[in-house]
């Protein structure tokens, strides 16, 4: 075995824009569209709904491609946090970011862009949402790679542009927001015309036989320092306030405290309507992996195994019938006898059961239980 | 405050039917047409469909004015006595009967008329099923006490008949058996034409229309000793089996074990094949109090509240729909939405969905688990 004479010299020769490369997974929200299995301890991203393991996990591997633990920082709730560390453990515990309230995406992005750009001026955070379906790890890594290189801009000028992706529509969804492409750049992204919100069904078809537009997945891939640049300008007090935190605190741990303590007093705003929807900054490169934010039950009907009619989960037992969503967690089982086109979710302490065309109303047992003051089965 | 010389004498001067009467409760079988909810280790008798305590305790709560619980007996399986005797804390524990296994109803009613013999050559025994529904307990009791009377037979002529209960029909039920009545008889009861398994819709209404058909609800008030001479004369190594065990065990706990070892070897049969459908000797009281022997799930519907849909059992949160059974056991929840037909069950560790008039599929589920060795679902 041979040594050389300076460790970090191999290490330095193959910098690139990995060594740069944050990543930054947005793994707070409750998903209540997902109850019963999804809970205020238990919401969707620490599902396993397909059988690979929790989202937030499977989101991780898929990603780390582009970066390090150590590189990772995760944004969440604070009741999470040990779950999450118990999740990851290979990530360092204080790259947990633990929102003492949600504010939405533009406080807990700008979060992490201060820690990342704190530790390295030229650094790119890559933003994933934790619960999204992608099964192509590959093709996702091609893309998202591609993204990085153009939010890192060409040697010598730095970085231009925030990257959002694209993914190639394959029917009129109503329940994503639309990117509307504009000019064609010289690395293979566009210009972006418009984002568009939840189209109607018309609108949505009309966008899918038009070919410019594409789902909005809400994946951003930007410069930090670039990134709280725009959100300076487009939402000044938001960016004044991490200015602030960013001069007043010098190392990780000392800006984390102090930023949870600023959080109750930040607006909360989503990054589209805080930057994305008006920087012109902003370019969409195409991408056309597989994708699904996996919304709510009639969703999992997309993931269904080929040749079956009836999306399954857990240990289940259908007998006639079919075409139906079956969920059993917590190790029990469902026995469905002759029904069709019902969402059955079994958990250890509440079973939910409704057309899955109407699943959505879920929501309105959320709100009765939460009216009725049942925070144990919320 | 006065003494009286011989504090037996005035028990003595109060002697009556009830000091004779032993109640006989048969709380063995699995009930398995109530999965998931009935279990091996829960089965139906010990389970609280209505909210007035398990069927069991309700059935000796009910019967209780007839007799007293040292001259209680139950018939169980061995897996069920610690259960009920934690249920039936004021009966004696020796009174619970552990059967080492199934071997229907005849050798059970056999085993508990020997003990009430042995302790009592005059004993009456009530032979009670614990998992049916009578809901006007003074009803019951006034047909229990005057079939009781009619079993124990006229002062000095001793008893000359097995009386069975008659229920008046409501409606053509084709899950009852039912039982004509013949000839009047002074004391109020008739003699039995003939004793008829569940009919079809036919036959059923037809019954209904006749006016002597009666639902057999498995109710018997009978002698012990004049049981036990019947059953010899038409169950005849049956019977002499008995009368063997009570030659050679003089006291209630050597018959007791003695009966546990010989009961492998005798034939499972049941009351009304091995005595009843052939003993010259049985009569039919007729009663007029509301029945159910709750077989399965649709029995439910029967005992909806007034102006409800849904029948409903533990936490239940119906949006929209209706006419469902809904029954949440182990404390949990069960949230139905926009559903109609249906019989929902959750239990901690399993949800079963089926339409309620193919809830007898549920027998379908059961043998899938017992094929598939999931003893822990049983």
């Amino acid at each position: 075995m041979t040594m050389t004479a300076d460790p970090n010299a191999n290490a330095n020769t193959n910098r690139d824009h990995r060594d740069h490369t944050w990543l930054v997974i947005l793994a707070g929200g409750i998903g209540s569209r997902f109850w019963p299995l999804s809970r205020a301890a238990r919401p969707k991203q620490m599902l396993d709904f397909f059988g690979d393991g929790p989202m937030l996990r499977v989101t991780f591997e898929r990603a780390l491609p582009l970066s390090a633990p150590e590189r990772t920082l995760i944004v969440t709730s604070g009741a999470l946090v040990d779950e999450i560390a118990a999740l990851l453990p290979e990530l360092p515990r204080a790259n947990i970011l633990a929102e003492p309230l949600g504010r939405n995406t533009a406080p807990a992005i700008a979060w992490a862009a201060s820690i990342a750009r704190q530790a390295d001026p030229d650094a790119i955070i890559a933003v994933l949402p934790a619960d999204h379906y992608i099964p192509n790890r590959s093709a996702f890594v091609a893309s998202a790679a591609k993204a990085t290189a153009i939010a890192a801009g060409h040697e010598g000028a730095g970085p231009t542009h925030l990257v959002t992706l694209g993914i190639e529509p394959t029917r009129p969804d109503t329940g994503y927001g639309y990117i509307q492409r504009g000019a064609a750049r010289p690395d293979g992204s566009f210009d972006v015309k418009c984002f568009v919100e939840k189209p109607d069904l018309a609108r949505a078809a009309s966008y899918l036989a038009e070919g410019s537009y594409a789902w909005n997945a809400g994946m951003f891939f930007m410069s930090a320092a670039l990134f709280l640049a725009e959100l300076r300008r487009h939402e000044p007090a938001l960016g004044a306030l991490f200015d602030t935190l960013v001069a007043e605190n010098h190392d990780q741990a000392s800006l984390i405290s102090a930023t949870v303590s600023a959080y109750p007093g930040m607006k909360g705003v989503s990054i589209d309507y805080a930057v994305m929807e008006k920087s012109e900054r902003v370019v969409v490169l195409p991408a056309s992996f597989a994708w699904s934010d996996v919304g709510a039950w009639p969703a999992l009907m997309d993931h269904r195994q080929p040749e079956t009619s009836t999306f399954a989960h857990g240990e289940v037992l259908e007998i006639d019938g079919g075409d139906n969503v079956l969920v059993s967690g917590d190790g029990g089982i469902i026995a469905a006898i002759g029904v069709s086109g019902l969402t059955i979710v079994h958990t250890r302490d509440a079973t939910l059961v409704v057309p899955t065309a109407d699943a959505q109303r879920v929501r309105e047992v959320v709100a009765a239980l939460a009216a009725a003051g049942k925070a144990h089965l919320l």
